[in-house]
């Protein structure tokens, strides 16, 4: 669940600045990549053991978690057993939990996936795909924050999100125009939407024009590290205040590797504190010399 | 688990013959639509009860099941076990069986998706959303049948479907286009695509243009019924055989009520065959008579 009455975008934007870092860890589980020291348990076992130490090793270094459902569905119900256990166990360590599960539905539908993924499952925020258009994602604005996909990292997304249409804008941009009309019907007091966007970092020529497009949007932002995307990539996901994104890492983070198989918690530690530091230099400094030149009419 | 070795394509298409109808029902559970017989049971027990019923009632009545996701999901694990169960007992009363969740995701992710749905949950075929990009699609192909979202029933679906591309032709028509060319990697000896579309019977106006799009896909066409399509708007979505469509039809043949509730099979029996008997008649008799009178070039 999440805590009693305060707007998903203002719990988040809160977790942020308690950190003073928008970055977010992916959860992306894959029993062949665990520390060896897991492996000699049952996979769904080593998948909780990793989940849960990793969500409770993470408090007060980043403000928020990500998980990958593809990684606990693929083992059935005891997956999303699981799934469950590190949700709550994220939220104990004061973490804001993402789902990711890009679910997109019609209305009736729409509306069990809301019961799931917040109610069911208690994470705070989750993605959806906008492809049926707005009256599958406004579902879920009335139970928690959901991250809407308009320009996902990964290369096969050119072939459909950069086509032009006659309106001279994107399908990408005709996207985000939805998301930014949808996402008015719930603004919290720091004037961002429960609806967010995912916005990946490898296409940063477009992250502008889509900032523009929707500025109460917070911008969900993967393709860091490992997929390519630098702090140069993610800068204008951002509002010049340094504020309005979230950038994530996965695999450079949950993987980063030991020599010590006994203690495979501290590596992911340091990774984690690494990434927090890269982007909070890279973003929030540039954002805190920029604030202070200009105003803010956002808030 | 799929039949062994049989293309996804053939087993449909000859599930299909067997019964002499291209019709689907959907399996969308709500506990307050249930029997009142079953009310009296916990909401799962209810869910499970209800389900396994209707699918071992609609044996050798309908060629094909599809599940809501959605609706097992808001039950957390415990709804996904009914959900394996339905779908083994659909397989044990000679149902092909379409798991509609509607995933998309990319590469890792959509593997682990496609182990979910068919290695996982035994389901033959499962519904995709292709805005990722074809990288999200492709992966579901080596495992089992997907049907891509092309052009959806619902009507918010209009204000990103409908928008014509620089290119002459509209959103959903682009996404056909790479739904064709990504489905050539695996067609059956029928001449049918493992990889599907789903085409609204609501939107019937565009059915015949995304069916000279995709040849070779069969169309997954909700939206028949309760949604307000007719016999006459699903006739485009077939090829002038009577083949390469299914219909789907679920809250009216589900929740057909009884003035019995210590029987309520019988009612929904009756519903699926006449359900069946509508499409027989305004589809394939019509498909007979054309195929006298035309090639078989296709096939």
């Amino acid at each position: 669940m999440t805590t009693e009455k305060i707007h998903p975008a203002d719990r988040l934007l809160d977790a942020i600045d308690l950190i003073g870092s928008p970055v977010c860890v992916g959860l992306d589980p894959v029993v062949e990549k665990l520390p060896l020291s897991l492996r000699t348990l049952s996979p769904i076992a080593a998948i909780s053991a990793f989940s849960v130490g990793v969500v409770k090793a993470l408090k007060g270094i980043v403000p928020c978690v990500k998980l990958q459902s593809a990684c606990y569905e693929r083992f059935g119900p005891d997956g999303m057993r699981v799934l469950a256990e590190t949700i709550t166990a994220a939220a104990e360590a004061g973490l804001v939990t993402i789902l990711d599960g890009k679910r997109g539905d019609i209305g009736i539908s729409a509306e069990h996936y809301s019961s799931t993924m917040y109610d069911q499952y208690g994470a705070d925020w989750a993605t959806v795909n906008a492809y049926l258009g707005m009256d599958g994602v406004t579902p879920f604005l009335a139970h928690g924050g959901a991250f809407a996909l308009v320009r996902t990292s990964n290369p096969g997304s050119d072939a459909l999100q950069s086509i032009q249409t006659v309106h001279g804008i994107s399908i990408a941009q005709t996207v985000a125009k939805l998301v930014a009309e949808t996402g008015k019907v719930s603004v919290g007091v720091r004037g961002f939407s429960s609806l967010g966007a995912v916005v990946g970092a490898t296409k940063a020529r477009e992250a502008a024009s889509l900032r523009i497009l929707m500025p109460q949007q917070i911008f969900l932002v993967p393709g860091f590290g490992a997929q390519g995307g630098t702090v140069e990539d993610v800068r204008p996901c951002f509002h010049e205040d340094g504020r309005g994104a979230i950038v994530t890492a996965s695999r450079s983070v949950i993987f980063a590797t030991s020599d010590n198989p006994a203690d495979w918690i501290s590596p992911i530690q340091r990774a984690a504190e690494s990434f927090a530091d890269e982007i909070r230099t890279g973003i929030l400094r540039v954002g805190i010399s920029r604030t202070e030149s200009t105003s803010t009419e956002r808030r």
